[in-house]
C-alpha cells in the first residue's frame, strides 16, 4: 500500500515547528515528507486530499488493559482497593479467551477513533489478544503482567513468543504490582529480566497505601525496593507514580527509567494527583496512559493530555506549570520510546507510516492561534479523521476499514452478561 | 417544520429511566414520546431513523464567553489576574461588533457540535451577537456584562430590548464582579433587580484572593455582600464558586440562587477545585458552564460534566463522590432552569425541542453497562450525532445547516491578527 497525503500540514514532533506540504507512505514506511512535489511519475494507491488538515505521529498509550472495555461503568463507586478486590478480580476469574478477544477488538476501535495508533497492554489472555491485534491491524506491545495469583508460569514462553509472532506485537517484562507479588516472585522477575537484559514494567506507587504498605513489608518505597531487587539493571520503568518521593524520582531519572502518567484513573479512583511538573523539572522521561476502560472510564489520549497539562496548576499556582508541547511529546515520541517502537516515534522518512489526520476544519481546533495548544487544551476524539498504521488506513471519517463495530458492538454486549 | 424520530431510545431527564420508541417534533415543540406508534396518517418533514442511538435533552452551557473564541490558545501563560489585566482586558478594549459577530459564530459551530443547544453568556457588543444567534438558530441567554470599566449605561435598555427581540434570544441581569464593580454600581444593579423583580448573576469567589480583596474591602465574602445589597432578592447566581465558605452555600440555598461550576477554566487558570460534593450534599441548585474559549480551552460540556462527577474523588478519598447522574442533571435541566429556559429542561410533550441524538455505535459508548455513566464518563464531542434547536436540525455528522464553517474559519483566521 502506498499512499500519497498532500495539501497537509506535517507536525513531525521532531519539534514543535509544522511544515506545509505533502507526505508518501511506501508500504509500512514513510517515503517522503517535504514541501509539494510533482508526483506525476509515480503510482499510488491512494492521493488523499488532506484539504489544509494536520498530520502528526499516533498517539501511543503507554498503559492500558484494553480488553478492561468488559467494565466500563459497571463498578464506579469504589477506590482502587476494593474496586480490584470487590468488582474487578472476582470478574476476571471468569474472563475467558474469547471474552478478552471481543472486548480487546472493542478498545482497539476505540483507541483508533481517537488516534491511538499502539497500546502498551498489561492483560491476560495474551495468545487470543495477538490475533485480535494483528486481525486489526493494531499495533500491541504486551506488557506482563504476573503476579502471585498466576502469570510467571507463562512469562518467559510470552516473551519468546510474541517477540515472535508478527511485525505488529511485541512483548516487554512485567508484573502487576509489589502488593500483589510477593518477594520470591519479585527475584524471579529480576532474574527473566538478567537472563535476557530486558527492561520491567509494573504498577508503582499508585495510591498512598500501596507505599504505606510496601513500606510496612520492607522498609522502602517500591521504587526503591525493586531498584535494590535489580529489577531495573536493564531499564523499564512504571504506570501511575502518583506517589513518587523524591528518592524515587532521584533512582528513575538516573536510571533513565519511564514514568508513565494515568491522570484520569487516578481521579476516578480517588488514588491522587500526579505532580507531573516535578518529573519535567527534573528532565525525567515521561509517556502517558489511558489506563483501562473499567477505572478511566473513556480511553481517550486527548483527555489525558489536557488534565495532565492542567492538573499541576492549582498546586503550584502557576497556570504554565507543565508545558503543553513536553505533554505532547510524552504521548507521541515518549510513548514510542517506553514501548520500544523506536520507529514510531517522530514522522520522518524511513519512520514507521503510524499517522494521523487531525480535522483542523473542527470548531475546536480554530482559530488557529497556536495549533500544538489547540490540540492539547481543547482536543478529543472528534477532532480525529484518519488513522493510519503500518502504512495501512484503518479509520477515516468514522468508519473502521478492519473491524465490524456492528459486530464487535453486539458480541461484547452478549459477553458482558457473563461478567455483570 | 415537524420530524419523526424512531427506532431510538430516549432519555428524558425526568429521571434516569430510558424509554424505547419515537420522538416527533412539531414546529418548535415535542409533540409525542412513547413506544413505537402507526405514523402512517401523519406527514413529516423528515423521518429520521435513530438505528437504536439515544435522544437526549441537549446540553445547556451555564456560563461562557461566546465570542472568546479569539482568545484560544492566545495566552496561556497566566494566572486569572495577569490573564485579565495582562492579556485579555487589552484586547477587549479592541474589540469590534464585527470581531463578536464572527467569533461567536465559531463558537456557536462548537457548541452544536457538541451537543451544547443553549448558552448563558456574558459578554460585549450584544446586539450584534443577537444578530449572530438568531441567523444560526442558536438559542442565547445573554448575561449583562457590567462593571466600572462599562455596561452600566447599557443594562436597562438590553433588558428591555433582548428580551423582546426574537423568541431565541433573552436576557438576565447580570454584572462582572465584586473586584472590577464598585459599591455605587452595586447598588445600581441591586436597583435595576428590584425595578424588575429580576435575578442577578455575577462571577463570584472563582479565586482565594478574590475573596480575601472583598473581605478587606467590605469585611465579608462577596455572597454576603451582594446578599446584603440586595442584589438576589429575585434570584440569581453566581459563576464559578470555587472558594465558597459554608455561609455562602447557605445563602445559595436559603434564596434558592444558582451555583454554576466551571471545572476546565478554574483548573487552567489555576483558581482552584470546587467541592461539588459538597453542593450536593446540600441539595443546592447547580449548573455547569463551559467559561470561555480563552480559559478552558474547549467549550465541551462533556469534559466538564466529567470534571464535575471525578474532581472531588481524591479530597474526599471516595470514588462515589459525586453521583454521574446528578451532574447529567445540571448539565441538562440545571441549566435550562438557571437560564430561564422552563421549557427547555427535559423532554416531554409540549416542550421546546432543543434535542440531541447520541451515537451509540462509538466505541466509547460500548458496551452498555449503564448508558448514564457511559455518557458522563466516557463522552466527548465526537458521539454527537445530531442537534436540534426550535425543532430544527442545526448540526447532524459532521455538517451545520445554518452556519457555514469555511467562511467563519476564514473571517476569524483574519479577525484575530486584529488581537495577536
Amino acid at each position: 500500500m502506498s499512499v500519497r497525503f498532500y495539501n497537509c500540514r506535517i507536525l513531525t514532533m521532531t519539534d514543535n515547528s509544522i511544515i506545509e506540504g505533502e507526505l508518501w507512505t511506501e508500504n509500512d514506511r514513510i517515503s517522503y515528507i517535504g514541501p509539494k512535489k510533482d508526483a506525476s511519475d509515480k503510482t499510488f494507491d491512494r492521493e488523499f486530499d488532506c484539504k489544509g488538515s494536520l498530520l502528526m505521529p499516533g498517539l501511543k498509550n503507554a498503559h492500558t488493559h484494553s480488553a478492561m472495555t468488559f467494565s466500563r461503568s459497571l463498578a464506579d463507586e469504589y477506590c482502587l482497593n476494593d474496586w480490584l478486590h470487590k468488582a474487578i478480580f472476582p470478574r476476571e476469574a471468569k474472563l475467558t479467551p474469547e471474552h478478552v478477544y471481543w472486548f480487546a477488538k472493542l478498545a482497539y476501535a476505540d483507541y483508533l477513533s481517537g488516534g491511538i495508533t499502539s497500546c502498551f497492554d498489561m492483560y491476560f489472555h495474551k495468545d487470543e489478544n495477538a490475533k485480535a491485534a494483528v486481525e486489526t491491524g493494531f499495533r500491541h506491545v504486551f506488557c506482563g503482567a504476573a503476579n502471585d495469583y498466576g502469570g510467571f508460569e507463562d512469562l518467559e514462553r510470552y516473551f519468546v513468543e510474541l517477540n515472535d509472532y508478527d511485525p505488529l506485537v511485541s512483548f516487554i517484562y512485567g508484573f502487576h504490582a509489589e502488593y500483589t507479588t510477593c518477594e520470591d516472585n519479585l527475584k524471579l522477575m529480576s532474574e527473566l529480566a538478567h537472563k535476557y537484559k530486558a527492561p520491567v514494567f509494573t504498577h508503582i506507587s499508585e495510591t498512598a497505601e500501596e507505599v504505606e504498605g510496601c513500606k510496612e513489608r520492607y522498609g522502602v518505597t517500591p521504587a526503591v525496593l525493586f531498584d535494590k531487587l535489580g529489577i531495573f539493571d536493564f531499564g523499564g520503568g512504571g504506570f501511575h507514580c502518583v506517589w513518587f518521593t523524591d528518592e524515587d524520582r532521584e533512582i528513575f531519572k538516573n536510571r533513565g527509567l519511564w514514568s508513565v502518567f494515568n491522570a484520569c484513573s487516578n481521579l476516578k479512583l480517588a488514588s491522587g494527583i500526579t505532580p507531573v511538573y516535578k518529573f519535567i523539572e527534573n528532565d525525567m522521561k515521561i509517556a502517558i496512559g489511558t489506563d483501562g476502560a473499567g477505572s478511566n472510564n473513556a480511553l481517550s489520549m486527548f483527555r489525558e493530555m489536557y488534565l495532565d497539562t492542567v492538573l499541576s496548576n492549582v498546586e503550584t499556582k502557576n497556570a504554565a506549570a507543565v508545558d503543553p508541547y513536553v505533554i505532547l511529546k510524552a504521548a507521541t515520541s515518549g510513548g514510542a520510546m517506553c514501548m520500544g517502537l523506536n520507529d514510531s516515534d517522530v514522522l520522518d522518512v524511513g519512520k514507521k507510516a503510524d499517522i494521523i489526520l487531525i480535522d483542523m476544519n473542527k470548531p475546536s481546533m480554530q482559530p488557529e492561534n497556536n495549533i500544538v495548544r489547540n490540540l492539547v487544551y481543547s482536543g478529543d476524539n472528534s477532532i480525529v479523521k484518519m488513522t493510519m498504521i503500518d502504512g495501512k488506513i484503518l479509520y477515516e471519517d468514522g468508519k473502521f476499514t478492519t473491524i465490524d463495530l456492528d459486530e464487535v458492538i453486539c458480541e461484547c454486549n452478549k459477553l458482558r452478561k457473563d461478567l455483570a
